[in-house]
């Protein structure tokens, strides 16, 4: 297996990104090569200070770097020999069997989707955010690959996030819900009111509308909704953990009592923020175009690198693309022998 | 000022609600009467047993509860007795100035819409979260009120947040922002875009868009969303915080040395929990009806009701339906001048 690395897109350059691929290396036997994207000479020493080496690193220059300011598909039009997109054609040339990448969440959908398409049957790809919850990870998607989306998308999302938690997470019976504002079947917009008539036709664990209470700690292993409010709710929880461990952090050091507490508890408090430290995860899977594709956080660190990494190893091990283009065929099938009003309506 | 104050409906009974409302009454001498409505035997062993009394509390019978898993408008229309609906009859013939109420959100939504009706220019009403942030609150709207809402009522929204931010929190100058996945005049979805291009004519510090990343320690005071985006939002958070303080409280019960040091740093957690704790704000008005809304959490205990008091009257005095008629009209014609398409296409 060949992985492409595009790493130079991410806030902290390429020095943790090639670190993080040496360490992926050493755990992973079955790696034939990473093909590391980006400025050749910036690369090589980054590779000379990673204080480790690995035969199977191969660099592949490129020029240029899409920035975090960049305008995805502009930006992509503007700097066709960004690592990015050199990563993005390794894949597409069949160079690569995936590719990670911490750059710019916007361009790599956009890279992804224009050059590698979305698989047969798929209208869009989803981002599958891996959440942390009491005990295990739950997925949501789409975590903002695009916004106004379609019923039939969700759907596909559900297929698709199901198959991920499966043969990624290693969950025997995925349970999967739609995310609304109540859990009756008639709760949501009209969105996920006619996604929920369509999701429970699939088949697959459909526990229904769940919601915003239910995420983390209620045994969901797939949560279903569109990119906008995925975006939104991913990005919120963030906020909402990275200000939670500040406000402990201030009350713990407010006082000499406190902080003696703090100081012989601290492992509990590093328990706690690598629970929610989204390294653990390293990346997110984009689902639905065709090829393996890992978006990592644009703050990744080496850690996270190696964990996408991992994860990409498996998405590709357990040909996840084949099982998405299977079970979408099946429901797209029902759909249109069920539909009143033609599908291509809702594409 | 008269308060009503609905007491049935809440997961705790009606002693929290009685308990929170001599608390209220305690500290605001300006009110006149509160009116607490519910069944007259309840409510009178509940009085008694408050441990205090008050002679500005009078019961207002009323024999039926609309409980949470009543459908709202059907419940409504089924027990046409119930506390909130009596409660709210009192609203609507003026015999008080505003009403408190811990039942269903739904139903407190459906009675207020219906027999409060919205202020003049008001198409939807929009409910209020308050929710802590690094150094204050900052209002979240809509929580919920509505789903599958248009361009217009975020932007009243935005106006009512504005004002009720402003009169009630003591903003001076409220930083107004609009929910969506980037924080460019471009992005969000078609919802967001649109109104983007409303709010930022508005007499306001409209600061654009702002992403969930923002929400907990960006200074933002109000933010603006659809009710859908709002909910899934408000919930997920709140259930993060939860399972954030019971991961924290595991961790720190794992051993010897941890279980020492939490017991030193104990005011910490407990300064932490309750920065997180919605009984501390007590409630969320519903702006944009005619007439003073405060719903209360489900689970609010006697300080939420006394909060929600507090607030409910800090909202009537500064009559801030008044300024929301008066700067919606003057938006609304804004709108009817510049717009390209007739306003009421939008309604």
């Amino acid at each position: 297996m060949r992985i492409a690395a595009d790493a130079m897109g991410g806030d902290h350059g390429c020095q943790v990104v090639v670190d993080g691929l040496l360490q992926a290396l050493e755990q992973l036997s079955h790696i034939e090569n990473i093909l590391v994207v980006g400025d050749k000479s910036q690369l090589g020493q980054a590779l000379g200070q990673a204080g480790k080496s690995d035969s199977r690193i191969e660099i592949i220059h490129a020029p240029e770097i899409l920035t975090m300011d960049d305008k995805p598909v502009e930006g992509l039009r503007r700097k066709k020999n960004c690592s990015l997109a050199v990563a993005m054609d390794l894949v597409k040339r069949g160079d690569a069997d995936a590719i990670i990448s911490p750059s710019n969440t916007g361009g790599i959908v956009a890279a992804a989707s224009i050059k590698l398409r979305t698989l047969p049957g798929v209208d869009r790809p989803g981002i599958a955010a891996v959440c942390p919850r009491n005990d295990g990870n739950f997925i949501l998607l789409d975590a903002g690959a695009s916004v106004d989306g379609k019923p039939r998308h969700l759907m596909h999302y559900a297929i698709m996030g199901d198959i991920y938690a499966r043969e990624v997470l290693g969950v025997s019976r995925p349970r999967v819900g739609l995310l609304s504002v109540g859990t009756e079947a008639n709760k949501g917009d009209e969105l996920t009111q006619e996604a929920f008539n369509l999701c429970r036709e699939l088949d697959l664990d459909f526990i229904g509308n769940v919601e915003g209470h239910d995420l983390f700690h209620n045994g969901l292993d797939v949560v279903v909704c569109n990119g906008f409010v995925g975006n939104v709710v991913l990005k919120s929880c963030e906020s909402l953990a990275t200000s939670m461990m500040d406000w402990l952090k201030a009350e713990l050091t407010a006082g000499p009592v406190r902080k003696l507490g703090a100081t012989l508890a601290k492992d509990a408090f590093r328990a706690l923020k690598n629970r929610v430290d989204p390294d653990n995860i390293g990346g997110a899977p984009l689902l639905g175009v065709n090829g393996t594709v890992t978006i990592c956080h644009g703050s990744a660190g080496a850690r996270a690198i190696r964990n996408a990494v991992c994860n990409t190893v498996e998405a590709v091990d357990h040909n996840i693309n084949e099982l998405i283009v299977d079970a979408v065929a099946k429901a797209n099938d029902n759909l249109a022998t069920t539909a009143t009003e033609p599908v291509a309506a809702e594409a």
